[in-house]
């Protein structure tokens, strides 16, 4: 099973690498706009920043949770793709919001979307699974064997 | 195995679910007493929502180590239900916050609870398992096997 | 396969349980210089408390993440050592901070290291893993059988 899920494990550690240079952007916007911990707040080109970063990083177990969900219980291939997608909205969240707070609403939404999917994919693959091991039914086999008689 | 941590997946979705709800109530209390991004706070009615999305989204990570911990090395059933009594916690938690800072403390000290029994079964699973693998004793089995002597 | 993950459970555990103290010394912290919830500053000795706990939960899932990316790719072995070295960084760097801004740098620094450290073995098992099943060829065999050519 393991071998499923080296493509989830690649994207995992992409969004890790991605918060690391989230974290490296706010360090240098820490010594570029001269906010030394333990403040969080300064001029408003720090605080887009900073906002940006602690928004990604609060979102990064959410999205963490979905992706082996949905694909371990539904898809690796399909959670592997959504993965990617949610990372490559991340990093234009990233940049926009670093430019101004109207910047950051496009990715922001893109990305929003990429995780209701994979909260789709995750929901499909719980009930599927429970209804394999308590119903003894597999709804895919059912559908399938229906297809005929329509 | 994947057959008994379908439960474990399902709470975990609803946590991911619950995070969602929340961090909608923020975007509704920014636009309701105005508090445009980057800007963190506002009246105290705002700054309430705030941290009581702030602190739930600080937690989850560690609520989903704890659940599948437990669930993985304890025991998957009686995890999933602890974990359900700790998403309950949480959503009284948020609706308390939001009305008063004394209204967050009943729910808190509950989930808080929830989580220290998720940690205990966490622990019992670990030490459990440590004992069968390295020292090939099954602590149960032991306990079990003395009960005659008692 | 769960045997071999028994250490990398028990130093999420110790994490958890890490997390934990810090979140108790931060409601210590607000009692003993009166900063009421939902305020999140006060004096510089509490908002250190108080970053030094917000940036450990920031961490928390990219630390998980790679510790079992890394252990269950790579060696559950070397990356239980690993985040027990990442734990106790972790350890002096709360107690760094809350004592001063300057005190926080040396063991961030470590943990920092330590992350990468993990980083790197997580990538080196996500590689071999692609190789293994999508190549079909063993990069450790490989550069086992081409030794005796050196």
């Amino acid at each position: 099973m393991m071998d499923d899920m080296v493509g989830l494990a690649a994207v995992s550690l992409l969004g890790v690498l991605e918060q690391a240079y989230f974290s490296l952007q706010v360090i240098y916007a820490r010594r570029k706009f001269s906010v030394s911990p333990p403040r969080t707040s300064g001029p408003p080109e720090f605080d887009r920043v900073f906002r940006a970063q602690a928004n990604c990083a609060e979102y990064f177990p959410i999205f963490i949770t979905v992706l082996w969900t949905s694909g371990v219980f539904f898809s690796p291939g399909l959670s592997s793709v959504c993965g990617l997608l949610y990372l490559y909205g991340r990093f234009r969240y990233f940049c926009g919001y670093s430019q101004s707070a109207q910047g950051r609403l496009a990715p922001l939404y893109f990305s929003a979307q990429v995780l209701w999917v994979l909260i789709g994919f995750s929901s499909l693959g719980v009930v599927f699974s429970f209804c394999r091991v308590y119903l003894r039914v597999d709804p895919i086999q059912v559908v399938w064997s229906a297809l005929p008689l329509v």
